[in-house]
């Protein structure tokens, strides 16, 4: 086969493949500790009463939950009365189910941005909200992400001032990856009256609200949205278990159809006898106490690894301090690259994810994302001291 | 909530909604004979041994089933050797698991295609196919499709010369959806050739061909490509069932990594749990006797649909002859219009798809497609001499 020579598209030219997820293959290798990829706590995942579910769903549908079908009401009723619950006046009509967060994201950057107009981001967010709008030759703007308070709203309402207006602003209000912070409830107040104000959809990438295990729950952006103009992205990956690739756009009534046809052109539905067995786990009551031992052991983690940092780099490093999610962000000293330090890292056996892959402009080269949803606490404090070893080498 | 004001992008523009897939809904009604949906036969669907493979599945793997997972390989492998049987020859790298052959469509459609650039596609073609260049704003040059030997190669000739080339061409080379008719294996020769010569990566959308009921196989394309220019597009959907929301492409190596890039934008990738139990099911040889069903019981069905029209349309219109998948496309006299029809044939309580839905162009008006796998032979009896009765009703 001779070696290719067509054009790609203009589209792809700057698409990158995520970094995490090649990291993700260190998980593999049991002799090294990693605190690289973001997943939920392996022995944590209802099994037993997720193979319920499918069984009960298929004895009871047969082949009405094996065809092709439209999408499955009572998941999206669910849905509705969660999001309400939450603070959100939402009907059925305003959820549309998506394969995980990620395509909700692909969909409405679409739906509102061709390739190279402006939409603002974080400067450093999550890597497919940057292959939706950079990685599609978007003209980004970014902004500052407070690590106290998330993102710089000043900052945001400049973003928005500047002409042509931005087509879409994406923000990630809880726990935010990498980052572990979450936006004030006065900052999202302000957020929604700025989409608003200055008429931009505002997408709120929301996969890890439900992990709270500190302090008080924040409503989304969404519920202090009068104007029509926020959308709401969720998901069951870190909630139910990955593989079930399902999450929810709720959007404005009248915009459902557009985000329909746009969704059957990238892979026409999601698969029925997925959305019928999560519907059966969350229905049936199943969600509440698989959250609560997700919540314990999250907060077992984090506190292990907060404790483990203190002990171990405290002088040399700074980091964040999540109320929930998956993930602490550590800054280390500005002479500190954590991309070269990384194989020295893997060699100690113990893996991160480098900072700058996560940031946009690829600076914050002193920073790394660390994650302790999948890790036992004794895993933690072992993985820390590996790599305050190889950090010491380095000062 | 205020009307909706902000601009949507330029690109979803010209995307519509598939009218076939609202028209699905009619098949909910049980008083309609629908012969509108490409669903494969509901009670031939492998429920129990199916079920048998996810509990297999998550009792050998249990988490690793759940969680973030590069593709299965077990599966890739299967696929290579499943394309080595049909005279491809194809390694495991050249592999790439998809939710289902649409999502292929809109991968190979991104990566060479931008907005407003020329491609090549049949100019009566299934609505997904259109989704993906005229429903993203492409600069489409139809060609002919011939109802006894398929695409028109001389017309293909033509639209691959005309400057600037086309970026990309798609065919449904076996049981054409809607027009159920297959592309001749000296034309399959040739479109690799053109491929070729003219240096324009052309996409084989093949769901169906494994649906061969009658007539000696025909390799794929695939099998004449010397340049690595055709890209081939397989499905799950109708041999397992669609909500098994798996397919696959088989491209050059070297395209592998943007195409991962490209999905993970999209959607991350397709759930683990559902490539296993698709694998365990490949592997264990469940799919050669589902598939023997599936045959005898389509060519039957087939079989009804081609003498009913036979006995009742006669005169009044003519028809192709499938030799495997599940549509005949039924030409009516030019005075008849299937859609101005529709609504008395629903009133009649029978459903078809109006063949202009398929159609670049918004012609062939006078056209219907017909599918025969998911009703017993009877239904389809009585559902012909129900389209009969409204037909005549016309003439």
């Amino acid at each position: 086969m001779k070696t290719w020579t067509v054009d790609l598209s203009a589209e792809v030219a700057n698409l990158k493949r995520s970094v995490m997820r090649d990291l993700l293959g260190l998980a593999v290798n049991p002799e090294i500790i990693s605190m690289a990829g973001g997943l939920p706590a392996s022995e944590l995942i209802p099994l037993d009463s997720f193979r319920d579910c499918l069984d009960t769903v298929l004895a009871r549908d047969g082949p009405r939950a094996m065809q092709y079908s439209p999408q499955y009401d009572p998941l999206r009723e669910w849905i509705a009365d969660y999001m309400n619950e939450r603070g959100v006046t939402c009907e059925l009509g305003q959820v549309f189910i998506t394969n995980g967060a990620q395509q909700g994201l692909a969909i409405l950057s679409r739906l509102f941005l061709d390739s190279g107009q402006p939409a603002v981001i974080e400067e450093v967010t999550f890597t497919g909200i940057q292959q939706v709008t950079v990685g599609r030759g978007a003209a980004v703007r970014t902004i500052p992400t407070d690590l106290g308070t998330g993102a710089d709203i000043e900052a945001l309402q400049m973003a928005m001032q500047e002409e042509p207006r931005p087509r879409l602003v994406v923000l990630i209000p809880d726990f935010h990856n990498p980052l572990g912070v979450s936006l004030s409830g006065e900052k999202r107040a302000d957020a929604a009256a700025l989409a608003a104000r200055y008429n931009v959809p505002l997408v709120e990438d929301d996969p890890y609200s439900t992990l709270r295990f500190h302090g008080e729950t924040v409503p989304p952006i969404k519920a202090y949205d009068e104007a029509g103009l926020v959308f709401y992205l969720g998901s069951f990956s870190k909630i139910l278990f990955p593989a079930i690739r399902l999450g929810w756009i709720v959007a404005s009534p009248d915009l459902i159809p557009k985000i329909t046809a746009l969704r059957e052109s990238f892979d026409l539905e999601t698969s029925t006898l997925l959305q019928r067995a999560a519907a059966e786990f969350l229905v049936q009551g199943m969600l509440e106490p698989h959250l609560l031992r997700l919540r314990d052991v999250n907060r077992t983690r984090s506190g292990a690894l907060l404790e483990a940092l203190e002990q171990h780099l405290t002088g040399l490093a700074t980091w964040t301090q999540p109320e929930g999610g998956l993930f602490v962000w550590v800054t280390l000293l500005e002479a500190i690259d954590t991309w070269e330090m990384f194989e020295a890292a893997v060699e100690r056996k113990v893996a991160y994810i480098p900072g700058a892959s996560f940031a946009v402009h690829g600076d914050h080269r002193n920073t790394m994302r660390l994650s302790f949803s999948n890790l036992q606490p004794e895993a933690i404090r072992v993985g820390v001291a590996r790599l305050a070893e190889v950090i010491r080498d380095r000062c």
